[in-house]
Protein backbone atom coordinates (compact mmCIF):
# COMPACT_ATOMS: atom_id res chain seq x y z
CA UNK A 1 0.00 0.00 0.00
CA UNK A 2 1.53 3.46 -1.32
CA UNK A 3 0.80 6.46 0.90
CA UNK A 4 1.37 9.93 -0.80
CA UNK A 5 1.57 13.21 1.85
CA UNK A 6 1.18 16.52 -0.07
CA UNK A 7 1.45 19.66 1.73
CA UNK A 8 2.35 23.30 0.99
CA UNK A 9 4.96 24.67 2.46
CA UNK A 10 4.76 28.08 3.63
CA UNK A 11 7.26 30.63 4.26
CA UNK A 12 8.53 31.80 1.27
CA UNK A 13 8.10 35.64 0.88
CA UNK A 14 7.52 37.71 -2.41
CA UNK A 15 10.10 36.93 -4.61
CA UNK A 16 11.90 39.55 -6.88
CA UNK A 17 14.07 39.88 -9.43
CA UNK A 18 17.60 38.81 -8.61
CA UNK A 19 16.68 36.60 -5.70
CA UNK A 20 18.30 33.59 -4.62
CA UNK A 21 15.56 31.25 -5.51
CA UNK A 22 17.42 27.99 -3.94
CA UNK A 23 18.31 29.90 -1.12
CA UNK A 24 14.83 31.01 -0.22
CA UNK A 25 13.14 27.79 -0.79
CA UNK A 26 15.82 25.80 1.01
CA UNK A 27 14.86 27.47 4.44
CA UNK A 28 11.12 27.64 4.16
CA UNK A 29 12.00 23.41 3.26
CA UNK A 30 14.36 23.61 6.14
CA UNK A 31 11.83 25.53 8.46
CA UNK A 32 8.86 24.18 7.86
CA UNK A 33 9.25 20.39 6.28
CA UNK A 34 12.40 19.13 8.26
CA UNK A 35 14.35 19.47 4.92
CA UNK A 36 13.96 16.54 1.86
CA UNK A 37 14.43 13.59 2.10
CA UNK A 38 15.41 10.74 -0.43
CA UNK A 39 13.01 10.22 -2.91
CA UNK A 40 10.86 13.49 -2.14
CA UNK A 41 9.58 15.66 -5.01
CA UNK A 42 9.25 19.14 -4.80
CA UNK A 43 6.80 21.35 -6.67
CA UNK A 44 7.68 24.97 -7.42
CA UNK A 45 5.08 27.40 -8.97
CA UNK A 46 6.75 28.95 -12.45
CA UNK A 47 6.05 32.12 -11.46
CA UNK A 48 8.47 31.80 -8.81
CA UNK A 49 10.89 30.98 -11.33
CA UNK A 50 10.41 33.65 -13.46
CA UNK A 51 10.15 36.17 -11.04
CA UNK A 52 13.38 35.48 -9.58
CA UNK A 53 14.63 35.49 -12.84
CA UNK A 54 13.62 38.69 -13.72
CA UNK A 55 11.36 37.66 -16.20
CA UNK A 56 9.09 41.08 -16.45
CA UNK A 57 8.17 42.76 -19.62
CA UNK A 58 6.43 46.55 -19.38
CA UNK A 59 3.67 46.83 -21.99
CA UNK A 60 4.26 50.40 -22.17
CA UNK A 61 7.66 49.54 -23.81
CA UNK A 62 6.41 47.35 -26.08
CA UNK A 63 6.27 48.33 -30.10
CA UNK A 64 3.94 45.80 -31.49
CA UNK A 65 4.47 44.49 -34.87
CA UNK A 66 1.71 44.64 -37.26
CA UNK A 67 1.46 40.77 -37.12
CA UNK A 68 0.79 41.23 -33.97
CA UNK A 69 -1.68 44.10 -34.63
CA UNK A 70 -3.67 42.16 -36.83
CA UNK A 71 -4.28 39.17 -34.38
CA UNK A 72 -4.76 41.78 -31.65
CA UNK A 73 -7.54 42.83 -33.78
CA UNK A 74 -8.81 39.74 -34.85
CA UNK A 75 -8.79 38.30 -30.70
CA UNK A 76 -9.68 41.66 -29.02
CA UNK A 77 -6.16 41.72 -27.47
CA UNK A 78 -3.93 44.28 -26.32
CA UNK A 79 -1.46 44.20 -29.05
CA UNK A 80 1.53 44.93 -27.05
CA UNK A 81 0.72 41.58 -25.10
CA UNK A 82 0.37 39.97 -28.14
CA UNK A 83 3.57 40.75 -29.53
CA UNK A 84 5.39 39.95 -26.20
CA UNK A 85 3.10 36.08 -26.56
CA UNK A 86 4.40 36.11 -30.51
CA UNK A 87 8.44 36.98 -29.03
CA UNK A 88 7.86 33.82 -26.96
CA UNK A 89 6.41 31.33 -29.51
CA UNK A 90 8.20 29.72 -31.93
CA UNK A 91 4.49 28.97 -33.49
CA UNK A 92 1.12 30.21 -33.29
CA UNK A 93 -1.17 26.68 -32.97
CA UNK A 94 -4.57 27.97 -32.87
CA UNK A 95 -6.61 31.51 -32.20
CA UNK A 96 -10.19 31.87 -32.39
CA UNK A 97 -12.95 33.86 -30.78
CA UNK A 98 -16.24 32.60 -29.38
CA UNK A 99 -18.93 34.91 -28.72
CA UNK A 100 -18.39 33.50 -25.00
CA UNK A 101 -15.43 34.60 -24.25
CA UNK A 102 -14.40 38.33 -23.58
CA UNK A 103 -11.72 38.03 -25.22
CA UNK A 104 -9.83 35.54 -27.81
CA UNK A 105 -7.69 32.68 -27.18
CA UNK A 106 -4.60 32.30 -28.70
CA UNK A 107 -2.78 29.06 -27.88
CA UNK A 108 1.09 29.18 -28.92
CA UNK A 109 4.18 26.59 -28.85
CA UNK A 110 6.54 28.47 -26.76
CA UNK A 111 10.25 28.24 -27.71
CA UNK A 112 10.27 25.40 -25.18
CA UNK A 113 7.95 23.42 -26.78
CA UNK A 114 5.28 23.40 -24.46
CA UNK A 115 1.90 24.19 -25.99
CA UNK A 116 -0.40 26.77 -24.05
CA UNK A 117 -2.48 29.64 -24.10
CA UNK A 118 -0.76 32.83 -24.64
CA UNK A 119 2.94 30.78 -25.04
CA UNK A 120 2.54 31.10 -20.83
CA UNK A 121 2.89 35.19 -20.52
CA UNK A 122 0.99 35.63 -17.31
CA UNK A 123 -0.86 39.43 -16.93
CA UNK A 124 -2.19 38.29 -13.12
CA UNK A 125 -0.38 38.08 -9.95
CA UNK A 126 2.08 39.85 -11.26
CA UNK A 127 1.82 43.22 -10.22
CA UNK A 128 0.71 46.26 -12.37
CA UNK A 129 -1.74 46.01 -14.86
CA UNK A 130 0.76 46.90 -17.75
CA UNK A 131 3.07 44.23 -16.18
CA UNK A 132 3.75 40.56 -17.58
CA UNK A 133 5.27 37.94 -16.23
CA UNK A 134 7.57 35.16 -19.46
CA UNK A 135 7.94 31.55 -19.02
CA UNK A 136 11.63 31.20 -18.54
CA UNK A 137 12.99 30.27 -22.16
CA UNK A 138 14.28 26.41 -21.24
CA UNK A 139 12.33 25.58 -17.56
CA UNK A 140 14.38 22.49 -17.83
CA UNK A 141 17.43 24.08 -17.19
CA UNK A 142 16.16 26.65 -14.52
CA UNK A 143 14.35 23.02 -13.16
CA UNK A 144 18.06 21.28 -13.33
CA UNK A 145 19.85 24.58 -11.32
CA UNK A 146 17.46 24.60 -8.58
CA UNK A 147 18.17 21.10 -7.78
CA UNK A 148 21.46 21.31 -7.87
CA UNK A 149 21.00 23.92 -5.71
CA UNK A 150 18.82 22.32 -3.07
CA UNK A 151 20.81 18.72 -3.27
CA UNK A 152 24.26 20.32 -2.38
CA UNK A 153 22.35 21.82 0.57
CA UNK A 154 20.15 18.83 1.22
CA UNK A 155 22.70 15.89 0.20
CA UNK A 156 19.78 13.57 -0.89
CA UNK A 157 18.50 12.28 -4.06
CA UNK A 158 14.49 14.11 -4.98
CA UNK A 159 12.89 14.96 -7.58
CA UNK A 160 12.01 18.65 -8.80
CA UNK A 161 9.12 19.78 -10.77
CA UNK A 162 8.62 23.42 -12.49
CA UNK A 163 4.89 23.45 -12.70
CA UNK A 164 2.32 26.11 -14.57
CA UNK A 165 -1.23 26.09 -14.92
CA UNK A 166 -2.38 25.28 -18.79
CA UNK A 167 -6.07 24.70 -20.24
CA UNK A 168 -6.61 21.32 -22.56
CA UNK A 169 -8.18 20.85 -25.48
CA UNK A 170 -11.94 19.12 -25.27
CA UNK A 171 -12.49 19.46 -21.73
CA UNK A 172 -12.74 22.50 -19.84
CA UNK A 173 -10.78 24.22 -16.35
CA UNK A 174 -7.39 23.91 -15.31
CA UNK A 175 -4.90 21.44 -14.69
CA UNK A 176 -1.20 22.12 -13.58
CA UNK A 177 1.41 20.75 -15.66
CA UNK A 178 5.00 20.25 -15.56
CA UNK A 179 7.41 22.83 -17.74
CA UNK A 180 10.47 21.77 -16.30
CA UNK A 181 11.48 18.73 -13.90
CA UNK A 182 15.65 17.58 -12.48
CA UNK A 183 15.82 14.29 -10.16
CA UNK A 184 12.86 12.19 -11.46
CA UNK A 185 11.45 10.68 -14.61
CA UNK A 186 9.09 12.86 -16.49
CA UNK A 187 7.57 9.83 -18.42
CA UNK A 188 7.48 6.62 -16.77
CA UNK A 189 7.29 3.39 -18.60
CA UNK A 190 5.02 0.26 -18.17
CA UNK A 191 5.59 -0.33 -21.71
CA UNK A 192 5.92 -4.41 -22.23
CA UNK A 193 5.06 -4.89 -19.31
CA UNK A 194 2.42 -7.23 -18.30
CA UNK A 195 -0.92 -6.92 -16.99
CA UNK A 196 -2.65 -9.16 -14.35
CA UNK A 197 -3.85 -11.78 -17.17
CA UNK A 198 -0.21 -11.81 -18.94
CA UNK A 199 -1.53 -9.40 -21.73
CA UNK A 200 1.21 -7.15 -22.80
CA UNK A 201 0.43 -3.19 -21.72
CA UNK A 202 1.81 -2.33 -24.71
CA UNK A 203 1.04 2.00 -24.61
CA UNK A 204 1.28 2.72 -20.63
CA UNK A 205 3.22 5.18 -20.04
CA UNK A 206 1.88 7.66 -17.55
CA UNK A 207 2.76 11.20 -17.71
CA UNK A 208 4.79 11.61 -14.05
CA UNK A 209 5.55 14.83 -14.14
CA UNK A 210 2.01 16.44 -15.22
CA UNK A 211 0.56 13.54 -12.08
CA UNK A 212 3.00 15.29 -10.03
CA UNK A 213 1.99 18.71 -10.93
CA UNK A 214 -1.58 18.30 -11.62
CA UNK A 215 -1.53 16.92 -7.69
CA UNK A 216 -0.17 19.43 -6.13
CA UNK A 217 -2.60 21.84 -7.59
CA UNK A 218 -5.17 20.41 -5.10
CA UNK A 219 -3.06 22.10 -2.42
CA UNK A 220 -1.78 25.27 -4.41
CA UNK A 221 -4.37 28.19 -4.46
CA UNK A 222 -4.42 30.44 -7.16
CA UNK A 223 -4.75 33.84 -4.95
CA UNK A 224 -2.90 32.76 -2.09
CA UNK A 225 1.03 32.75 -1.98
CA UNK A 226 1.74 28.98 -1.90
CA UNK A 227 4.81 28.20 -5.26
CA UNK A 228 5.94 25.42 -3.03
CA UNK A 229 4.27 21.87 -3.16
CA UNK A 230 6.17 18.95 -1.05
CA UNK A 231 5.00 15.05 -2.18
CA UNK A 232 6.45 12.25 0.32
CA UNK A 233 6.29 8.82 0.00
CA UNK A 234 6.29 7.61 -3.97
CA UNK A 235 9.55 5.69 -5.86
CA UNK A 236 10.52 5.10 -9.22
CA UNK A 237 12.93 2.91 -10.94
CA UNK A 238 13.56 5.37 -14.24
CA UNK A 239 15.91 7.30 -14.53
CA UNK A 240 15.53 10.89 -14.44
CA UNK A 241 14.36 13.12 -17.35
CA UNK A 242 13.11 16.39 -18.12
CA UNK A 243 9.52 17.71 -18.81
CA UNK A 244 10.77 17.85 -22.54
CA UNK A 245 10.30 14.17 -22.21
CA UNK A 246 6.57 14.94 -22.31
CA UNK A 247 6.57 17.15 -25.55
CA UNK A 248 5.08 15.37 -28.30
CA UNK A 249 6.93 15.60 -31.48
CA UNK A 250 5.51 18.05 -33.72
CA UNK A 251 5.50 15.35 -36.63
CA UNK A 252 3.50 13.03 -34.81
CA UNK A 253 1.01 15.63 -33.35
CA UNK A 254 -2.08 14.99 -34.23
CA UNK A 255 -3.62 18.15 -34.24
CA UNK A 256 -1.35 20.08 -36.63
CA UNK B 1 -0.96 24.44 5.59
CA UNK B 2 -3.13 21.56 3.73
CA UNK B 3 -1.95 18.09 4.01
CA UNK B 4 -3.55 15.95 1.72
CA UNK B 5 -3.19 12.33 1.85
CA UNK B 6 -3.41 9.75 -0.52
CA UNK B 7 -3.50 6.29 -0.54
CA UNK B 8 -4.94 2.75 -2.05
CA UNK B 9 -7.40 0.59 -0.98
CA UNK B 10 -6.90 -3.30 -0.59
CA UNK B 11 -8.93 -6.25 -0.35
CA UNK B 12 -10.26 -5.45 -3.98
CA UNK B 13 -11.09 -9.02 -5.50
CA UNK B 14 -11.09 -9.42 -9.35
CA UNK B 15 -14.51 -8.34 -10.63
CA UNK B 16 -16.86 -9.63 -12.55
CA UNK B 17 -20.12 -8.93 -13.81
CA UNK B 18 -23.32 -8.31 -11.44
CA UNK B 19 -20.99 -7.78 -9.07
CA UNK B 20 -22.57 -5.57 -6.31
CA UNK B 21 -19.72 -3.19 -6.62
CA UNK B 22 -20.95 -0.78 -4.03
CA UNK B 23 -20.48 -3.57 -1.08
CA UNK B 24 -17.41 -4.82 -2.32
CA UNK B 25 -15.61 -1.27 -2.23
CA UNK B 26 -17.73 -0.49 0.65
CA UNK B 27 -16.70 -3.62 2.05
CA UNK B 28 -12.87 -3.07 1.29
CA UNK B 29 -13.19 1.03 2.86
CA UNK B 30 -14.37 -0.63 6.07
CA UNK B 31 -11.24 -3.18 6.90
CA UNK B 32 -8.42 -1.02 5.00
CA UNK B 33 -9.74 2.98 5.29
CA UNK B 34 -11.76 2.80 8.46
CA UNK B 35 -15.00 3.97 6.78
CA UNK B 36 -15.46 7.24 5.09
CA UNK B 37 -15.04 10.45 6.82
CA UNK B 38 -16.18 13.78 6.08
CA UNK B 39 -14.58 15.02 2.56
CA UNK B 40 -12.96 11.97 2.07
CA UNK B 41 -12.97 11.35 -1.84
CA UNK B 42 -12.86 8.02 -3.44
CA UNK B 43 -11.59 7.20 -6.50
CA UNK B 44 -12.68 4.32 -8.27
CA UNK B 45 -11.31 2.98 -11.91
CA UNK B 46 -13.50 2.68 -14.81
CA UNK B 47 -12.38 -0.87 -14.92
CA UNK B 48 -13.75 -2.12 -12.22
CA UNK B 49 -17.36 -0.12 -12.80
CA UNK B 50 -17.54 -1.45 -16.51
CA UNK B 51 -16.41 -4.87 -15.22
CA UNK B 52 -19.35 -4.50 -12.78
CA UNK B 53 -22.15 -4.07 -15.30
CA UNK B 54 -20.53 -6.18 -17.56
CA UNK B 55 -19.65 -4.34 -20.49
CA UNK B 56 -17.67 -6.81 -21.99
CA UNK B 57 -17.85 -7.55 -25.78
CA UNK B 58 -16.44 -10.62 -27.43
CA UNK B 59 -14.77 -9.39 -31.34
CA UNK B 60 -15.88 -12.80 -32.10
CA UNK B 61 -19.53 -11.58 -32.20
CA UNK B 62 -19.39 -8.68 -33.81
CA UNK B 63 -20.02 -8.31 -37.54
CA UNK B 64 -17.98 -4.85 -38.69
CA UNK B 65 -19.85 -2.48 -41.14
CA UNK B 66 -17.71 -1.02 -44.37
CA UNK B 67 -17.36 2.14 -42.70
CA UNK B 68 -15.56 0.15 -39.76
CA UNK B 69 -13.50 -1.73 -42.54
CA UNK B 70 -12.56 0.69 -44.21
CA UNK B 71 -11.21 2.49 -41.25
CA UNK B 72 -9.33 -0.46 -39.62
CA UNK B 73 -7.18 -1.01 -42.89
CA UNK B 74 -6.73 2.77 -43.30
CA UNK B 75 -5.33 2.70 -39.33
CA UNK B 76 -3.82 -1.36 -39.49
CA UNK B 77 -6.67 -2.12 -36.85
CA UNK B 78 -8.86 -5.17 -35.98
CA UNK B 79 -12.63 -3.79 -38.38
CA UNK B 80 -14.30 -6.15 -35.28
CA UNK B 81 -12.67 -3.66 -32.98
CA UNK B 82 -13.09 -0.30 -34.86
CA UNK B 83 -16.87 -1.59 -35.32
CA UNK B 84 -17.11 -1.28 -31.22
CA UNK B 85 -15.21 1.98 -31.21
CA UNK B 86 -17.67 3.17 -33.88
CA UNK B 87 -20.78 2.13 -31.77
CA UNK B 88 -20.05 3.64 -28.90
CA UNK B 89 -18.72 6.94 -30.10
CA UNK B 90 -20.85 10.25 -31.20
CA UNK B 91 -18.35 10.77 -34.02
CA UNK B 92 -14.75 10.18 -35.06
CA UNK B 93 -12.88 13.07 -34.07
CA UNK B 94 -9.40 12.52 -35.27
CA UNK B 95 -7.74 9.58 -37.14
CA UNK B 96 -4.07 9.17 -38.28
CA UNK B 97 -1.51 6.32 -38.30
CA UNK B 98 2.39 8.19 -37.95
CA UNK B 99 5.27 5.58 -38.84
CA UNK B 100 6.51 5.71 -35.37
CA UNK B 101 3.14 3.36 -34.64
CA UNK B 102 3.04 -0.39 -34.43
CA UNK B 103 -0.72 0.67 -35.18
CA UNK B 104 -3.04 3.83 -36.15
CA UNK B 105 -4.62 6.25 -33.57
CA UNK B 106 -8.34 6.65 -33.56
CA UNK B 107 -9.45 9.33 -31.43
CA UNK B 108 -13.63 9.14 -30.62
CA UNK B 109 -15.55 11.17 -28.44
CA UNK B 110 -17.87 8.70 -26.66
CA UNK B 111 -21.65 9.41 -26.30
CA UNK B 112 -20.72 10.55 -23.08
CA UNK B 113 -19.09 13.38 -24.57
CA UNK B 114 -15.14 12.09 -23.33
CA UNK B 115 -12.76 12.31 -26.33
CA UNK B 116 -10.52 9.83 -26.31
CA UNK B 117 -8.60 7.44 -27.88
CA UNK B 118 -10.66 4.23 -29.09
CA UNK B 119 -13.38 6.13 -27.25
CA UNK B 120 -11.93 4.21 -24.29
CA UNK B 121 -12.74 0.66 -25.39
CA UNK B 122 -10.45 -1.61 -23.30
CA UNK B 123 -8.18 -4.58 -24.55
CA UNK B 124 -6.01 -4.75 -21.83
CA UNK B 125 -6.60 -6.66 -18.53
CA UNK B 126 -10.10 -7.91 -19.53
CA UNK B 127 -9.33 -11.47 -19.85
CA UNK B 128 -8.82 -12.70 -23.13
CA UNK B 129 -7.22 -11.05 -26.75
CA UNK B 130 -10.80 -11.27 -28.13
CA UNK B 131 -12.50 -9.57 -24.98
CA UNK B 132 -12.83 -5.97 -24.64
CA UNK B 133 -14.39 -3.70 -22.54
CA UNK B 134 -16.47 -0.56 -22.72
CA UNK B 135 -16.88 2.36 -20.75
CA UNK B 136 -20.74 3.11 -19.16
CA UNK B 137 -22.41 5.18 -21.33
CA UNK B 138 -23.18 7.25 -18.50
CA UNK B 139 -20.47 7.25 -15.86
CA UNK B 140 -21.91 10.46 -14.07
CA UNK B 141 -25.00 8.06 -13.47
CA UNK B 142 -22.69 5.20 -12.22
CA UNK B 143 -20.80 7.65 -9.98
CA UNK B 144 -24.31 8.90 -8.40
CA UNK B 145 -25.37 5.18 -7.88
CA UNK B 146 -22.37 4.49 -6.53
CA UNK B 147 -22.02 7.59 -4.62
CA UNK B 148 -25.38 7.33 -3.02
CA UNK B 149 -24.85 3.65 -1.79
CA UNK B 150 -21.57 4.33 -0.05
CA UNK B 151 -22.92 7.52 1.36
CA UNK B 152 -26.11 5.15 2.95
CA UNK B 153 -23.61 2.83 3.99
CA UNK B 154 -21.34 5.51 5.47
CA UNK B 155 -23.55 8.63 6.47
CA UNK B 156 -21.01 11.21 5.77
CA UNK B 157 -20.08 13.97 2.81
CA UNK B 158 -18.46 12.63 0.71
CA UNK B 159 -16.75 13.08 -3.16
CA UNK B 160 -16.26 10.45 -5.62
CA UNK B 161 -14.52 10.47 -8.88
CA UNK B 162 -14.77 7.64 -11.85
CA UNK B 163 -11.09 7.80 -13.57
CA UNK B 164 -10.22 6.54 -17.01
CA UNK B 165 -5.91 6.95 -18.24
CA UNK B 166 -6.51 9.30 -20.94
CA UNK B 167 -3.09 10.32 -23.58
CA UNK B 168 -3.29 14.37 -24.31
CA UNK B 169 -3.00 16.07 -27.62
CA UNK B 170 0.63 17.73 -27.56
CA UNK B 171 1.73 15.89 -24.88
CA UNK B 172 3.29 12.36 -24.26
CA UNK B 173 2.19 9.79 -21.54
CA UNK B 174 -1.23 9.68 -20.23
CA UNK B 175 -2.85 10.97 -16.87
CA UNK B 176 -6.21 9.95 -15.26
CA UNK B 177 -8.98 12.36 -15.52
CA UNK B 178 -12.82 12.19 -13.89
CA UNK B 179 -15.34 10.88 -16.48
CA UNK B 180 -17.65 10.33 -13.45
CA UNK B 181 -18.12 12.22 -10.37
CA UNK B 182 -20.64 12.80 -7.74
CA UNK B 183 -20.84 14.28 -4.13
CA UNK B 184 -17.66 17.12 -5.25
CA UNK B 185 -17.14 20.10 -7.79
CA UNK B 186 -15.58 18.37 -10.64
CA UNK B 187 -14.85 22.01 -11.87
CA UNK B 188 -13.69 24.68 -9.31
CA UNK B 189 -14.32 28.55 -9.55
CA UNK B 190 -11.61 30.83 -8.85
CA UNK B 191 -13.63 33.26 -11.36
CA UNK B 192 -14.14 36.98 -10.09
CA UNK B 193 -11.44 36.05 -7.35
CA UNK B 194 -8.65 39.03 -6.70
CA UNK B 195 -5.14 37.91 -6.83
CA UNK B 196 -2.76 38.63 -3.77
CA UNK B 197 -1.97 42.13 -5.79
CA UNK B 198 -6.22 42.73 -5.95
CA UNK B 199 -6.11 42.04 -10.12
CA UNK B 200 -9.56 39.88 -10.89
CA UNK B 201 -7.99 36.41 -11.59
CA UNK B 202 -10.76 36.34 -14.97
CA UNK B 203 -9.65 32.52 -16.14
CA UNK B 204 -8.83 30.47 -13.01
CA UNK B 205 -11.23 27.52 -12.85
CA UNK B 206 -9.14 24.02 -12.05
CA UNK B 207 -10.33 21.12 -13.37
CA UNK B 208 -10.85 19.32 -9.56
CA UNK B 209 -12.25 16.19 -10.95
CA UNK B 210 -9.26 15.75 -12.73
CA UNK B 211 -6.41 16.97 -10.45
CA UNK B 212 -8.38 14.09 -8.34
CA UNK B 213 -7.91 11.59 -11.21
CA UNK B 214 -4.36 12.31 -12.37
CA UNK B 215 -3.19 12.40 -8.50
CA UNK B 216 -4.79 8.70 -8.02
CA UNK B 217 -2.49 7.81 -11.04
CA UNK B 218 0.12 8.32 -9.14
CA UNK B 219 -0.87 5.44 -6.43
CA UNK B 220 -2.53 3.29 -8.70
CA UNK B 221 -0.57 1.10 -10.86
CA UNK B 222 -1.82 -0.37 -14.42
CA UNK B 223 -0.42 -3.64 -13.90
CA UNK B 224 -1.74 -4.31 -10.11
CA UNK B 225 -5.27 -4.75 -9.24
CA UNK B 226 -5.57 -1.50 -6.80
CA UNK B 227 -8.61 0.53 -8.66
CA UNK B 228 -9.71 2.13 -5.25
CA UNK B 229 -8.17 5.12 -3.79
CA UNK B 230 -8.62 7.22 -0.67
CA UNK B 231 -7.62 11.20 -0.89
CA UNK B 232 -7.94 12.82 2.57
CA UNK B 233 -7.77 16.04 3.71
CA UNK B 234 -9.16 18.16 1.03
CA UNK B 235 -12.32 20.77 1.47
CA UNK B 236 -14.32 22.85 -1.08
CA UNK B 237 -17.01 25.28 -1.00
CA UNK B 238 -18.84 24.68 -4.10
CA UNK B 239 -22.04 22.58 -5.10
CA UNK B 240 -21.40 18.82 -6.23
CA UNK B 241 -21.29 18.90 -9.77
CA UNK B 242 -20.51 16.09 -12.71
CA UNK B 243 -18.06 14.91 -14.83
CA UNK B 244 -19.63 16.65 -17.47
CA UNK B 245 -19.37 20.12 -16.09
CA UNK B 246 -15.31 19.09 -17.45
CA UNK B 247 -16.52 18.93 -20.59
CA UNK B 248 -16.51 21.67 -23.27
CA UNK B 249 -19.10 22.77 -25.44
CA UNK B 250 -18.66 21.38 -29.08
CA UNK B 251 -19.28 25.19 -30.66
CA UNK B 252 -16.33 26.19 -28.38
CA UNK B 253 -14.23 23.60 -29.24
CA UNK B 254 -10.64 24.42 -30.69
CA UNK B 255 -10.10 21.85 -32.49
CA UNK B 256 -12.78 20.40 -34.53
Amino acid sequence: MTAVSIFSIPGVPDITSGDDLARILGDAIHSHAGGIAQNDILVVAQKVVSKAEGLFVDLDEVAPSAEAKELADQLGKDARYVEVVLRQSSRVVKHFWHPSQKEGTLICEHVSGHISANAGVDRSNVGGENRVLLLPRDPDACARRLHQSLQARFACAFGLVISDTFGRPWRLGQVNVAIGAAGLPALRTEIGNLDAHGRELSVTEPAFGDEIAAASGLVIGKASRTPLVMIRGLQWHEKPGCAGDLLRNQSEDMFK
